[in-house]
């Protein structure tokens, strides 16, 4: 497949004007752009732009997202406080709740924000970032609503979401922080969906049906016949049970503490209601202050620099690739492939917006 | 290898004595016991009577657990406070720190600890558990210190510790609360050492050599060719960076940001200072009140009742087994090996105490 490289503020601007003509105010539009770009600026080419058509505008389009959103504190004590998003923009409600926990956190050392009646809310690791500037750690999680796509082993349904855990923790001298965002799936289902774009194959393990066996098609994941496994795959003995464990956490601290819905509602009429978990923690409260970010050098360059097996590249830790794929996107463009191009400038066509514009191939 | 049945109350009385006879308090070993007591009782065999000789009697007579220790609160402020345990038992250090994260939970509606200068603690999910009389969810994690067991996919050296990750939450009618222990490794390094101790084979995926080669012999792993390796296993498409990745995670929560050591300090002299991670959340603090159990009753009711493929048996949720342990053991008593037992004898004479009176076989 083809892939053409968009300048970032080119495909910013698109974001932000697409958002506009689907309904947003110029305001939020330009309050969640931002989100996506991180995602593909980053790498995490399945929680950016790619989402813009299927996820944001078609909600907008359908109702599932509340244009008319007016979000509310439905609780507010000591550290903690929850958030009832009014089924608007999990981009925008994502952001107010980790303001808030970064707020918290400069009085109590920690602040917890839950958040219910979301939607999808794109890359975690964006809102535990927010929490790098302040010199603190950030965690952020979400769940999929009623919406579960990852199965159990043994599972004939699917039982929960892709669930995935960020924590971002700040550096001093090492080029990139610390940013773990993961599933708790396998893979999170936007690599399913790339891959049956971009017309790839699939690596073993991503897949399996009923039964266990592996699934090489990723086709077969829309039509239902392949199964997302959690964490750990199909081999109980190799931590299968790990993986729905931690997804059964985020399920928990997203889904049940802040009222939003779960697997358990699936089917159910209405707009599905998101559940995220916030999480602000300030070194400073536990005495370790700035001496914090140089232990954290000391852990990062630890493992970058331990030995390895001459079979292996050198150890990397999360957050570290982003800033490599960040400076040379930053430079050199974003790779759109060529299906997800057509269908932005078809969905530019019909919003009467600008078509994103090539530059080099 | 032959099995003995134990009493639960002759086993907890045995480890009372045997802490007082290394040299703890009476009040010590009274309040330390119940911990191991938790982990037989509830299945988790490799975290309770087991480190009794090898880690808490040891590290008293060797000096690595400090029997002079005298706690130190070294900040507090706000929903947050550090407790530098002095190198004393960490079965004591972390009931401490988690009665008062569970204090501040109730002012503040969360509350988190975070304990350096400690040891072994035992199974996590004890600490995490303390929270449910509570109404409240706990959750606790630990690092190893400065003694890393597990291997990064490709490295040479272990780099970390298995990192444990415990969370708990109450439920209404259900009979178990929720309870997720786990390691980020593919194992804990103790169910590789009862594999050794009872002289069985491990499981695949268990074990692997540098190269990333199945090992089936668990005693390499004691001479050091064979390597513990993190969630995910030996394949990076299979999530094998996200086993890594919760690792550092609890490495900077529980290491870096108590100012504990971390594998960075491999080597170093004087005594090892394991971290401890505990979080308290009131639901109350969130507006879910006592709506929160029922709807973790929901949850587990919708994992347990789904339609499960024939080859499998029902699905269950992390604490749910724990519960039929648990009652079969307090009617028959704890099952311990023969090995196990003849070490227990064997230190008995030591200290002069009583030995373990065998029932039914």
């Amino acid at each position: 497949m083809d892939f053409f490289c968009i300048a970032a503020n080119e495909l910013h601007g698109f974001t932000v004007a697409a958002l506009k003509a689907a309904g947003f105010t110029a305001s939020q539009a330009q309050k969640a752009a931002p989100v996506l770009l991180h995602a593909d600026l980053n790498g995490h080419d399945t929680h950016g732009i790619a989402n813009l058509v299927n996820v944001y505008i078609a909600g907008a389009r359908s109702g599932e997202i509340n244009l008319a959103a007016t979000g509310q504190w439905i609780s507010d004590q000591g550290a903690c406080a929850t958030l009832d998003a009014d089924g608007g923009l999990g981009l925008l409600a994502g952001q107010q709740a980790m303001e808030r926990a970064i707020d918290k956190a400069r009085d109590f050392g920690i602040g917890c924000v839950v958040v219910r009646n979301s939607s999808h809310f794109g890359a975690a690791g964006f809102y535990a970032s927010m929490a790098l500037e302040h010199g603190m750690i950030g965690m952020a999680m979400t769940n999929l609503g009623r919406e579960p796509v990852a199965h159990p082993l043994g599972s004939m349904a699917p039982l929960m979401g892709t669930n995935p855990i960020s924590l971002a923790a700040p550096v001093a001298a090492m080029p990139a922080p610390f940013l773990l965002d993961m599933s708790t799936t396998v893979c999170a289902s936007g690599k399913i969906k790339q891959a049956i774009r971009r017309q790839q194959t699939i690596p073993t393990g991503w897949l399996h049906d009923a039964e266990g066996r592996e699934v090489s098609d990723p086709g077969a994941y829309l039509d239902g016949s392949a199964m997302l496994p959690m964490l750990g795959g199909a081999y109980a003995e190799q931590g299968g049970h790990k993986g729905l464990g931690l997804g059964m956490m985020v399920e928990i601290l997203c889904g049940v503490l802040s009222g939003a819905q779960t697997g358990a509602d699936f089917g159910n009429p209405g707009r599905n209601s998101i559940g995220h978990f916030f999480l602000a923690l300030s070194p400073e409260a536990f005495g370790a202050g700035e001496g914090f970010r140089s232990s954290m050098d000391r852990l990062l360059q630890y493992i970058t620099q331990a030995p390895v097996h001459p079979a292996f590249d050198p150890l990397s830790y999360p957050g570290a690739p982003d800033l490599g794929v960040r400076t040379e996107r930053l430079a050199q463009g974003i790779p759109v492939d060529a299906a997800l191009l057509e269908q932005l400038d078809s969905i530019a066509g019909q919003l009467g917006i600008s078509r994103i514009t090539r530059t080099a191939a």
